[in-house]
């Protein structure tokens, strides 16, 4: 299945929710990563304009999000649904880390919708809400302060998802001409003889001069335009020492 | 290097941010994954009641915060900086997607310190702040709106890279036992002769009822307690057949 489909199969639902801002700073970290399906049951405020603030340039999310009165009404078209929980511990059935279960909520998308569930800001999912959902996740967090926001959580879990699918590429910078060995030798010969040649390097003693220079240019992965670049340089530097001797 | 201490190597600079409520959510998301130490450059705002509210319990890092008149005094004690951006086409050299970078930036984490330079919310990193960095890295986005919240950058860049230092284990419920085949064997059979006994199977004519049933099974792997439960259910279902009869 194509990555992006992948994620539009994905449905992200806000369970109880209680300030209309997080909904909106977690539409804007949905469509960011590609998604687009936003569930919410029974928030306490929807719409708002603190949700609209917050969602920037993610307002289309929040038109077409759906309101439940139940998370059975939010979940009934779904095939799985992961609960997303801090508590790995009291939870019935394992919570996996969020990286490990992203391949799985990947697979499961193959099959049909599948529901990520966010529970209220203050109190989590609550033990009947999980026991909706088929598996658990949980963000690998700080264990003396793992108190994710809301719409930090489901960036995170959107960013995952994403990256599982390979969705997104970086941009890449235009290919630039790595020097070759020639290059780098002809700019080594030229740099030691400037060297000698400003006074610096006494050919008698060069100590470890040139073996210093060549780890530094080693570990720079230098390109082709950069050593047109140094030799220039070393060429005026060398014009230099020769009007003054 | 110990994961947390290498975590602890590395300092959240933000550039010039504008709005406080930023820098607070900034602060929160770093305590979350582990990170303390927050360098802000020129902020419009600080401190600031706003950043103070959004930090929630994470004001012990806003209170530790460093504020700098300059980029270059926020680097100054840094080893490597590695500036985030999201315009990675017009970068002087590659920006790495997060995740590559992040094992680069373990590794310069422990030669020294290292800073990830964010910039302001509008305009990002200038070409003057990006100059100031040795490396670049950037969030793989949606390129129809990859307009990434500060604080939520800072999340994800923060919950990558405490990722690749494997520095936080999500709790595991405790280990249940699994059914052996000979606890399955025995559900197997119980099952089938209760099927028969309540007239819902003919031995005659068993169809792939047992065979669904395996296959079922075998997919939830099953652990001995629910084998157990599945029995008494089976033993109390014959126990009404035989009243019946």
């Amino acid at each position: 299945m194509d990555p992006r489909e992948a994620l539009g199969r994905i449905r992200i639902v806000l369970s109880r929710p209680s300030h209309p801002g997080n909904i909106g700073a977690a539409a804007r970290a949905m469509k960011t990563m590609g998604f687009a399906d936003l569930a919410l049951v029974a928030p306490r405020h929807f719409p708002d304009p603190d949700a609209t603030a917050m969602a920037a340039g993610a307002a289309d999310v929040l038109v077409d999000a759906h309101v439940y009165e139940t998370l059975d009404a939010a979940l009934a078209d779904c095939v799985h649904a992961v609960g997303f929980s801090a508590r790995g511990r009291e939870l019935s059935h394992e919570a996996q880390p969020l990286r490990e279960a992203a391949s799985a909520i990947r697979d499961a998308a193959a099959r049909g919708g599948v529901a990520l569930v966010f529970g209220n800001e203050t109190s989590g999912l609550s033990n009947d809400e999980l026991a909706k959902c088929q598996a658990f996740a949980s963000i690998p967090a700080n264990p003396d302060y793992g108190s994710l926001n809301l719409a930090a959580a489901v960036q995170i879990a959107c960013y995952e998802l994403a990256t599982a699918a390979e969705a997104f590429a970086v941009p890449r910078a235009a290919a630039r001409k790595a020097a070759t060995v020639a290059d780098l030798e002809g700019l080594f010969a030229h740099l030691e003889s400037a060297a000698i040649a400003s006074g610096f390097l006494d050919p008698a003693r060069p100590g470890r001069f040139m073996d210093r220079m060549r780890r530094l240019f080693a570990r720079a992965a230098v390109e082709r335009q950069e050593i047109k670049l140094f030799r220039g340089l070393l060429a005026a530097f060398d014009k230099g020492a020769k009007k003054r001797r």
